[in-house]
């Protein structure tokens, strides 16, 4: 149906500059103000609608959705409340480089000034996770904005936007369909180090260190031919939002997340180039250690940054350093490791027992957190795959980001891999993956602790922990049923408390046609 | 224990004010940042720390424990992140003129230029939803820091504070115990317009209009008095952080939440007196019906605002309108409704259910949104309890508020009432209240759907609302169970599904020591 441009008001206005400008996902969570909106979803075709329970859900979908479309899906949030809940999975979609549009609905202009219950300052909340945040002014306005914001959102490596759009400016007649605004391309390299990158690269005390699109097979192969020619080691960042891994690939090793085993891993290399990546630092600073995790007196050259052209660049690294028509070094053997003995669940059995059952193709998204740092090895020689990594920090980001991976590639196997403390901020993510039966295999870390603080009570120097420090580490007092919680919301699920347990349940959920859940007890 | 003065670090000195400024309870949810005050926590007894699963948890139980105890509580926050998952429920406690104080984790100094994956600007995130916000400068700082903090929170109404802290100034020595700081008291009312307040009441087309702590049972009662003496009508704000009512009270309505059958309550009354209240308006615009909702033409008299004296106000009224010694009108009688017919659940038949079932001295913590709206005519006469609405329209405000209330009135039963689509958002409230075996039953009113947008559709004028709208809106699909959902986070929990079941489910509940939930099926 095609509304009457006469007729047309800010929201219908909206709908279709975003279908036009290639937006045509929307998580939402909407309120009363947003009902224009829907109620233009309703009669305009083309967006596919996701509800989700709670707007953390909705973001981190989002953001899962463009690591693996490359495409911009938009939010819809209810008033400055319904962003703010939001706002962690934003602050993960913006330290991963995916674009996101935010549609956050407004009070009426005219009422805004009256301080109801639900006004707040909605820019504020907005610009502390926000490359681009507009208010519209008017139904006439909404169209141009909204191109605007996709353009925004879409500039490399991929930006978030709010648009917030008072309830006037939706329901109003004289809205304006814009046509869509292409994003500029990614800027090119910094061209003014590459011969000294070109130098630095020679061997084994040099590294290329790799972030952001610099992970894509085909960039791979590139820095493993880099690798062959200079001898340079690679690896990369800790937590990428997107690496292409498996059989037939250019493995990569990651920067560890724990201090002194990057600061071990880092050690050897004197010269780093980075391109796409950061120079590397430590998550968070420890007294006494270093925040910086290179070795003393190491060059570091920043060839590329995430926004830049990264094929680009590792491709004139490779013509300079003899890499052209070379074999790339570190590509990974076909093969599984060993099957582990029967017994209990350990994060190396787990990581065998995933190594044997990644299937083709899959796509993981990993907030294993403390039981998953060892999960590389054993699976490198997996059939292909994509790995995705919380790139912020704020935990919460796995179940949401996997069901937009899901809805962005519904042809693949997404395995979600999930600590018990993370499941728990957004376990609201399990109804609408039952609801869009979405292709996902959810298995759950349990083991009830926030396991990761208590090494980190250590690292920052508290050595005898108390009973009242460890009990608010603790998640086991009750035992959370991730069984029970999961049928609740109408997904299937089994517990798998060994080996032999977890590899049959692995099986069926990988095997089971939807969403399916494993509560791993460790 | 009392630590070494000289070798305090800034979290004991921070624990330490805390505990002498009178705060005692730390709803949590920690990170690394904040393992110093963790530790500070283990050896320094005397505050209750209370383990959520997700910040929006620990806010809003913050914000119960406030309307409770009059005390302000402190969350403890991982960052950026952790702040902004807790944002919503402060801002419904900011709007409910509660006293929260949020210790938020923050990077070493040092660390922050270094732009690692967790950091964000924090005060940008804290200042929409607090009154106070302060970045800890040094170890030295933090315990004037804290002092201050918990001086401005304490502060009438209630106010939000929010208090940054570096994990450097929580570590490092040199910490320095600071002395309480006394909130200011209350101001005065606006005595300017005292006379004009004691003339405009004066019939039944007159109204004094209540909200805050003017919903005592005290100050109703001298309201009461008022309205017997002047004729005047007495209503409240449709939202009230905590009203006291049932036998023996002064009864009073509230002004209706649709804007509508609010605009009908509003029409009569040509001269209004504000004590606690502000002047009404509509909770959203809506085209073409008015924002105001009072009648055109009618004065209004803002005797005194939310945080001004109001038990004062309402005596110099009372004592200026010949209310001093009469019988306050409208106190409520005791009684009970009839018992409903046996059948399916109605928002009628639930609420001659609750009227017939809430114990003396409970609290009700109602989130009940569409089914709850006409509760209140059959429970006037229970016997007395307290009332909690949620104030800043931002759902998922009722099972944390619960677990507040809960903590800072232990020998009180809590009955939480609340909407699927609000429990939803903070279900996560469930494990704490088992973890901590708090006394609330949890009533969840399943109407497997956002019932009350289905309503505002109509009224934003839409008119026919087509299957891609009536989607977005529903719960259904699949149904989510909340007896499974409560069983999987340790508590226990039925269904009940007509009159009878809720009956002996509420009774059974009540009886129950502890934490129990009923899933009200409609």
């Amino acid at each position: 149906m095609k509304d009457n441009q006469d007729a047309m008001n800010g929201a219908e206005s909206l709908v279709h500059t975003l279908l036009q400008s290639g937006v045509d996902t929307c998580f939402s969570n909407p309120g009363t103000s947003e009902m224009h909106f829907v109620a233009a979803l309703d009669h305009i075709p083309g967006m596919r609608s996701v509800l989700t329970l709670a707007e953390g859900v909705a973001t981190g979908a989002a953001d899962g959705y463009y690591r693996m479309s490359g495409k911009t899906a938009c939010t819809l949030l209810h008033l400055g409340p319904g962003l703010a809940n939001g706002l962690s999975n934003l602050h993960n979609a913006k330290k991963a480089g995916s674009g996101v549009l935010n549609i956050v609905g407004e009070h009426a202009s005219t009422h805004i000034e009256l301080d109801a219950p639900l006004t707040s300052d909605i820019q504020g909340i907005a610009w502390p996770v926000s490359h681009w945040v507009r208010t519209s002014t008017s139904a006439s306005a909404v169209g141009a904005d909204a191109a605007e914001a996709v353009q925004a959102a879409n500039t490399a490596p991929g930006q978030i936007a709010t648009m917030i759009l008072p309830s006037d400016t939706a329901w109003n007649p004289g809205g304006a369909v814009h046509e869509p605004l292409a994003a500029p391309p990614r800027p090119d390299f910094d061209r003014s180090v590459l011969a000294a990158a070109r130098e630095a690269l020679d061997g084994d005390d040099s590294l290329l260190l790799l972030g952001g699109a610099a992970l894509t097979p085909e960039n791979l192969e590139t820095a493993g031919r880099i690798a062959a020619a200079t001898g340079c080691a690679i690896l990369s960042e800790w937590s990428n939002a997107r690496l292409e891994r498996g059989a037939g690939r250019v493995a990569i090793g990651r920067v560890p997340y724990p201090i002194d085993q990057a600061l071990k891993v880092l050690a050897p290399y004197r010269r780093i180039v980075l391109v796409g990546a950061r120079a590397p630092i430590g998550f968070f600073a420890y007294p006494g250690k270093p925040a910086v995790l290179t070795a003393d007196g190491a060059r570091i050259i920043g060839l590329a940054g995430a926004g830049d052209d990264l094929a680009g660049a590792l491709a004139e690294l490779a013509s300079g350093t003899g890499a052209d028509g070379v074999a790339p070094a570190h590509v990974a053997a076909a093969g599984v490791p060993p099957r582990p003995q029967q017994g209990p669940l350990t994060p190396d059995s787990i990581a065998a027992l995933l190594g044997r059952a990644i299937p083709e193709n899959a796509v993981v998204v990993d907030e294993s957190i403390t039981t998953g740092r060892a999960f590389f090895p054993d699976t490198a020689g997996a059939p292909p795959h994509s790995w995705l990594n919380n790139c912020g920090g704020s935990i919460g980001y796995g179940m949401p980001c996997a069901i937009g991976a899901a809805i962005a590639a519904p042809e693949r196997k997404i395995l979600a891999l999930i600590g018990d403390g993370s499941a728990m901020y957004t376990v609201q993510a399990l109804w609408t993956m039952a609801r869009e039966a979405l292709d996902i295999t959810v298995v759950i870390f349990a083991n009830r602790s926030y396991r990761i603080l208590r090494g980190d009570l250590t690292n920052v120097g508290v050595g005898n922990a108390g009973p009242r420090a460890i009990d608010m580490l603790s998640l086991d007092r009750p035992t959370l049923d991730f069984v029970q919680m999961a049928r609740s919301m109408g997904v299937e699920a089994c517990q798998a408390a060994d080996c032999d347990a977890l590899e049959q349940a692995l099986a069926e959920g990988i095997a089971h046609p939807g969403p399916y859940l494993i509560e791993a007890v460790l």
